[in-house]
């Protein structure tokens, strides 16, 4: 019977997107670390590592996979002996066709690259854009090593057998080739984003590799926000149940160590051992407490890597701004989060309280500016140019500007990051004002329908009790109707179906794609299909010019979404 | 000696994107002309004419391939017997792995599908995503019919082996099998969007095709606007010289016809007679008049695909508003356009007087609405917040999102259009205010440089002098120093470097993609290399909410141009 033996690290390092020497200097501080504190023999660091993920058109200049190349070559010098250190880089294709570069991974051993594998499945869908910039690898092989065969596949390489977003199977199973020459041992580098349930997806994929060659998956995920897309880590060791590298593929293999989520990580395995020295998972068995954790990082670090130390809001008393102002909170501290109140005429006494008492219960700065001295000054301007047409779309979107334009004043004076409140139901509709709710550099919930709004709010009140017994986010923000209160008595309901429907249609539009006719088939009138699918149509040139929003969903808008502005809505 | 004997139609049309109805419509009717004006026995139609280009995401949607097959199967029963009609198409994989979907081509003749061939290579780079939907064809066939040999290479088939922008070459080179396979004509049915020059570019690929094979090229262009992309048509025909065919390989090829320009034609083309009954070419010798037909579609068609009859914009008494006003007047008719006059307390009296005379010379409606009202009622609201800080780009911002919001009224009010006048140099360098200047639907010339507004400006008045003899664009706006006018004695040049200095560094990153290390190796200083790729960096999150521009060069801000925003600016 062979047993496999190795100590093995996961580094779950955040990289930043062309950093090459921030990274390098990361990289290196993690393999001393694997080596020294752990006498890890193999420490595995995530898909392009070295320059962050992803790098967009930055893989269209020259200069980088220069860059990539020779930050590679240094780093080679920089790391401790008698380590193997895996890590994610550029490289060239050197084939005679194909793009000019390839997705590839060294395995760096006392000075040389001792091995490399390139990526062979390139994902080409949702947010990302693969065959843009890399050729697929023309083989796979393994590296024998210590009496092992070590097999690398890259992210979407595990992914051959799963049903994926667009439903289609590629031409080559990497893994089963892998297998086939004999791995003893699967290393998955990654930088798979956060997206609800992605976790158990990865883990039952790797699950299934390990049970059908007997042994461990070492799946090593990035960490980290990068405009819209955040890295959840949690990368994960997977192996067969003790001794069953003997009993070949049938032994059912299982998760043997996790590391931690939304945050940097090393991870040890010690294979003789047969389990982990896991870090302290935290409790995030709710999937709502995971989202969250998701947003906090995909504010946090948006935030660091674009230069922000301060952010503010408007808080109009509703929930979707209550519920920014709380994620805010806990991603830069209350002490650097300034909430303004932003009255109008139409606004109600309740919505002026409770935006006070929210902005009071995180211990965040409140700031009252009204919004009536501007309005009328506009309605002064506007007067002879407006001809005596009746109050309409015009001047509720004017107050909604006249916000816009506040917050973006206190932006450029105090270098403070504006966060848009908007969910995902009123970008689908349009239900926004471009250049004024729409104001800000990130929109933390703009991949939440109203109603997981509603959810989040209530499961953060569950576990947020104020000293004073009340929960963190008022609770009339929670009951009172949805309103913009950009006219009397205005309700969100007046122009939108009730939130239940819309999301329901909207999820089976966006995230299942499906037209007119189908969600009619699911038993939803024609009425209701036909209005929410020509609004999500014709609200797609305010979204082009959305900032970016935090992907919790499988298709959330921005990158993911691509849709033409000027067509006709067909079969609407 | 086998003469190729066939009269041929190129129907240049443009289909609206999703439209399946209206596009078949359409096609119906060109083959009918073709067929009755012309006794045409083949005619035509552009890649992708049934659905348009770029469908996008609207792919992802399984009800968009199964109308395309619904749609094509109606249009053979109401086409024209006795002529075979070429038509672009959505189709499905039919193959065991790969994309769900085919860029396809069919052959439409006597209510059958005769024949049909997929596109080989995939544009997966610049705007492109083809990769994203569509499978590679498995192999490439000719079509026999009425003694010839019928080969087609669609689009980017053809590109096989010209340089292109991201410097790689395609594993399969379709047209060298067409031409083994025996083809004696090749049909190349594209949706090649306008990008300055390249037309010589189609025009020299396709002679070398022509001059290689002995055969005759008919290149389908389409034609009309798709949010930032333009095509424009153009399609033509290029023949080796008269009895070439038996020469073999080694006859030159030459241009034989070529369709109309930014509009839809029906072009003949009649292989004994030895050349096309060519529609009369516009004089569009000059590549600034190109430009400017380009950017005329692109307006007038975005509009009418959007819905809107009415536009409207401010003028500042600069030259970028004037030209994006010119263009406008031409689009749409200066009676639909209304332009704004929108001074500050920092706006010189010759700004004012030189707005209000352009729009005179348009012939367009001129208001005067001044921003000092709201801006004092700004200053006012956010007396207490700012602190009593100096004043500063804070300032100078709210003047912009006055205008901005001023024009969206007018906007929201009366279902007019706004459009926006920033040019490329500001948007690379972010000289432009988010939510201010930047507020628009359509941004028509986001991709000329400064120095290219001025030579557009330059050629515009060359040949528009009005009645009075004076030029249509006020000589004091191409003369006077460029400002924003947003403080006291401002000009564009306290904070940017000379533009004839800036466009050079900038057309050298952002076209050429040279790092700052390669600028400063085409002999500019380092100082003014780190500052000009620093600003580009930085301002990425501005052009992410920016409204799409019209392509006029290789590479344009928006789609074709995918960079992250929080990132580090590497080799800054």
């Amino acid at each position: 019977m062979v047993v496999f033996d190795m100590r093995i690290a996961i580094a779950q390092i955040d990289s930043i997107v062309g950093d090459f020497a921030g990274n390098a200097d990361k990289i290196v501080r993690f393999a001393v670390r694997a080596r020294a504190e752990h006498a890890a023999e193999l420490v595995v660091f995530p898909e392009l590592a070295l320059c962050g993920y992803p790098p967009m058109d930055l893989l269209d200049q020259e200069s980088f996979a220069e860059l990539s190349e020779r930050s590679l070559r240094s780093l080679q010098n920089r790391l401790p002996r008698d380590i193997a250190v895996g890590v994610g880089y550029v490289g060239r294709n050197t084939m005679a066709s194909g793009k000019a570069l390839v997705n590839s991974y060294a395995l760096l051993l006392d000075g040389t690259v001792a091995f490399e594998q390139e990526k062979t499945l390139l994902p080409t869908y949702d947010v990302f854009d693969e065959a843009r910039y890399f050729e697929s690898a023309r083989e796979r092989r393994v590296f024998a090593w210590k009496g092992e065969r070590i097999g690398i596949a890259i992210c979407e390489d595990l992914w051959w057998e799963s049903e994926n977003a667009t439903g289609f199977r590629y031409a080559i199973d990497p893994v089963r080739e892998l297998l086939d020459r004999g791995s003893t041992i699967m290393l998955v580098p990654s930088a798979s984003p956060f997206v609800r349930g992605k976790f158990e997806v990865r883990r039952k994929l790797a699950e299934r590799v390990a049970s059908r060659g007997g042994i461990p998956v070492i799946y090593a995920n990035a960490v980290g926000a990068n405009d819209s897309i955040v890295f959840d880590g949690r990368s994960f060791v997977v192996a067969p149940a003790s001794g069953s590298a003997s009993a070949g593929p049938l032994g059912a293999a299982s998760l043997r160590a996790v590391a931690r989520g939304f945050e940097e990580d090393l991870l040890l395995w010690d294979s003789v051992a047969g389990n982990g020295k896991s870090s302290p998972a935290k409790a995030e068995t709710n999937e709502l407490d995971v989202i969250e954790e998701a947003l906090v990082l995909g504010i946090r670090g948006y935030m660091q890597k674009c230069g922000f130390v301060r952010a503010h809001l408007g808080l109009s008393g509703g929930i979707d701004s209550a519920l920014v102002a709380y994620l805010a909170s806990r991603a830069i501290g209350a002490d650097k989060l300034v909430c303004f109140g932003l009255p109008s005429r139409f606004s109600s006494e309740g919505s002026r309280t409770d935006a006070r008492r929210l902005a009071e219960n995180l211990g965040a700065r409140f700031v009252m500016l009204p919004i009536e001295g501007a309005f009328e000054a506009y309605l002064d301007t506007l007067e002879e140019v407006f001809e005596g047409k009746p109050f309409d779309l015009a001047e509720e979107n004017l107050q909604a500007r006249i916000r816009g334009t506040l917050l973006m004043a206190y932006s450029n004076k105090f270098e403070s990051m504006l966060l848009t409140t908007g969910n995902k139901s009123e970008l689908a509709m349009g239900y926004c004002t471009l250049y004024g709710d729409m104001c800000g550099a990130l929109a933390p919930i703009g991949d939440l329908l109203k109603t997981e709004v509603f959810a989040l709010c209530r499961r953060i009140n569950e576990r947020a009790i104020q000293s004073d017994g009340e929960p963190v986010i008022p609770v009339e923000t929670l009951t009172k109707p949805p309103s913009a209160e950009l006219r009397p008595n205005q309700t969100d309901q007046d122009s939108l179906p009730p939130y239940d429907v819309l999301d329901a249609v909207l999820s089976l539009h966006l995230i299942d794609n499906l037209s007119r006719a189908e969600i009619v088939e699911r038993g939803w009138t024609d009425e209701l299909a036909s209005r929410v699918v020509k609004a999500v149509a014709r609200a797609e040139y305010k979204r082009r010019q959305a900032p970016p929003v935090i992907k919790v969903s499988p298709r959330a808008f921005g990158m993911g979404r691509r849709m033409p502005i000027a067509r006709s809505p067909y079969e609407a």
